[in-house]
């Protein structure tokens, strides 16, 4: 528990939200700033800064419903598909310092955020350094 | 296997990849048209087509990879943050039908892809309707 932390506030109730889904050890809610209807955010109770943090049994117990709940969403929604996002650090846009996974529904139709982002074929040695870096 | 699919002609070496991970079940390799240096992408060996398909253990197994791995290209890499992103159906941009998750390396610098997504805040009603939907 942080108290500066607007999901930890969210778990104990101390701000509402409408929750999607809640156990002991989980909560699922619908996020009030929605990329589009039945954007979804799944976070553990306790608090975890990102990836980094978050032991690997509870990552794999929040892997599991984030499956079952985007299953549910894609079936009561009736939408096309689905973003699963997790973002780390201020750079990659995590603005709450708490574990959490974004499931984004996504329609067809939907052009408002067509993430068209800029990629351009790699070269072999751009690729063979990166690796070697990695392997190091 | 599915002899048509990109990714399970990578897992049996018929096209070469960059590894940076393999094991008997699991394989990460880096992206050759990569979002940003060190763009990586784990899959099962097995196909699944997507989120719903994968079974409930190989997907908890997976996830502990993806954090290992974030690890390691946050630290080799000196990068600033990472998105972990895995799409499903088209669209939601998954243009490989095989399950498969991306961890796309970010840097205070990089303006190449800030994701501006439009977000307005919902209503309570929207939001009250949107669960109503998703708990009938």
């Amino acid at each position: 528990m942080n108290e500066d932390c607007i999901f930890c506030q969210i778990v104990t109730k101390k701000i509402p939200s409408k929750n999607v889904f809640e156990d002991e050890r989980y909560l699922a809610f619908l996020d009030i700033f929605p990329i589009s209807n039945g954007h979804t955010i799944i976070i553990p109770k306790k608090h975890y800064r990102n990836l980094e943090d978050i032991p690997e049994q509870e990552l794999a117990e929040i892997i599991k419903i984030v499956k079952k709940l985007a299953v549910l969403i894609h079936k009561k929604l009736k939408i096309d598909g689905y973003n699963v996002l997790q973002n780390n650090f201020e750079s990659a846009g995590q603005e709450i310092n708490h574990y959490h996974i974004h499931i984004i529904p996504r329609n067809k139709n939907d052009q408002k955020f067509k993430l068209k982002i800029p990629r351009n074929q790699a070269t072999g040695e751009e690729l063979e350094n990166t690796l070697k870096l990695l392997l190091s």
